[in-house]
């Protein structure tokens, strides 16, 4: 497992380390859900955790959103393996002077998540704690799951929805101000794109993976674990209107800026060359989602974006950079 | 599900408050494990969150023996439901000044503690954190799950291993002192009882939990569930030596002590009338595990905890009391 197939990176470096010690007290780690087969069938299973002041500040989110982001964001997981929710477990760790009230605020939002994909909540646990965390475990069916390591050179590299608007409020956020309400709900309500991974699964897609570090990052892991580089050209990235202002605010290419951004959950799939026009265009009527040609899969390694013909180098999210 | 079967506290009170408010949104909850049907058989599925300063001390323990626990506790629930384990997921929350071999030391932990009985480390989430954290998300198989819901009266009610000495170390370092090496090892590196668990549910145990807050409330818990009252005779716990004297410190009659400690994670079963000397015996010799005959379900509601005859009001441990 040491040779494990994860882009680049310190939180990455951490996990390959992790593997080479654990030898074989770890298994087929490596891609957005562990894959239990299981009387036919695979059952999918992934954990994310949200920390107060890490993923999210109680005076951005109310308690009810910062439960529905916090499934979102495993249920983007499952979502990238184009599997359907079964249901969640949730664990909660909360202050000792949080009211009831406040709990079942967060409750609220972490089971309209799960019933807005057919899932459930199935369990949990609570404790104690210095500030709000979250760790959602969610377990999906899929009856064959989408990897990371299925990409083959001549495959599209396509991309849901818009990119950069859940970063747009983040930044607006972390800059002291308000933001638009557009950005504001991409980011404290995000959709798990359930729908869209199955249909893509069904569509043929070779490989996928959730957004939730940023397309600059997630793009190495999907290039790594598939064998494959990915080209990108950045000038082709579904931007939302809002992403040019917060973009020229930061005084980065707007481009870059929504693909430095992992908050707004989105699936990158690999789909085979013979996906084009029509299929996309049946896939956004069937899920009323977006679907954007980004790029192409080629020999080599590793990912190659591109903004105006000019190579661009931009890492992802890295929680221990 | 508001009327869901737990034992009284404020912990239970508040779940109870949480499945009322989500309603629909929340299904089958209130077992060690959520149980999964699929193609025939059932996956079960627990969490189990442990935080600094709330379920261990840095100066207590070491990161490797964090690790264990945490898996251990988690594991636990698997016993509780007789099912076989496939393996874990672990979210792991540092500080942010925390060394790589630090995080090493706690996977190796965790990692161990999922081999010892045949699992292993499937995924997980790694996030900067105040303190460190683990959430332990583990996965097991069972053709028969044994809940807390199946004991009828009549059944004897059954106790593994011993009780109380996890507890008595932690008393001796929550009173700044050093436990003694028994009881310090039951606390950081508590077996989990897949193997009895498992022998149990063979030998017709009707209804399980395991003893993750203590006797004296996780009983109440199977009396619920099953419709039951549960009469236990403190009088008959298994007690180890070290927990006369630490009960004798702590001012309380050691059968007490013994009932309020959730440490050591046994099993508690309820067994049918015939299961009897003999089939302990077996069990004893296929296990290594200790079974101990401690009361008898009754028609009725609660528990019934008796002391020389005496019966005493005793709670289970309660993380918001």
């Amino acid at each position: 497992m040491s040779d494990l197939a994860l882009g680049p990176g310190r939180e990455f470096d951490r996990i390959r380390g992790i593997l080479k010690r654990l030898g074989p007290a770890a298994r087929d780690i490596g891609d957005d859900c562990a894959i239990i087969p299981e009387g036919g069938g695979r059952l999918v299973v992934s954990v994310d955790l949200s920390i107060e002041d890490v993923h999210f500040r109680r005076e951005w989110l109310s308690l009810e959103e910062i439960g529905w982001r916090a499934a979102a964001a495993s249920l983007s997981d499952l979502a990238a393996e184009g599997a359907e929710p079964v249901g969640l477990l949730a664990s909660v760790g909360l202050p000792r002077q949080a009211g009831d009230e406040e709990l079942l605020e967060l409750m609220t939002g972490i089971g309209a998540a799960a019933r807005s994909v057919g899932g459930a909540v199935l369990g949990g646990d609570l404790s104690a704690s210095r500030c709000w965390l979250v760790d959602i475990a969610v377990i999906g069916r899929a009856e064959h799951p989408v990897t990371r390591a299925g990409a083959a050179p001549g495959d599209g590299v396509w991309v849901t929805g818009t990119l950069g608007v859940a970063r747009a409020a983040l930044q607006v956020w972390e800059g002291g101000g308000t933001p638009l309400q557009e950005a504001r709900e991409a980011f404290a309500r995000p959709a798990p794109r359930i729908a869209a991974g199955r249909a893509l699964a069904r569509a043929g897609a070779r490989a996928m993976i959730d957004l939730s570090d940023g397309l600059a990052g997630d793009a190495g892991h999907l290039a790594a674990a598939s064998g494959v580089s990915l080209e990108i050209d950045l000038g082709l990235l579904p931007l939302a209107p809002s992403v040019t202002s917060a973009a020229a605010a930061a005084g980065i290419p707007a481009a870059e800026f929504a693909a430095l951004g992992g908050e707004d959950y989105e699936l990158l799939a690999a789909l085979p060359p013979a996906f084009a026009e029509e299929a996309r265009a049946r896939f956004t009527r069937e899920t009323g989602v977006a679907l954007t040609r980004i790029g192409t899969a080629v020999a080599g390694s590793g990912t190659r974006l591109l903004l105006n013909g000019q190579p661009r180098r931009l890492s992802g999210y890295d929680h221990f950079a």
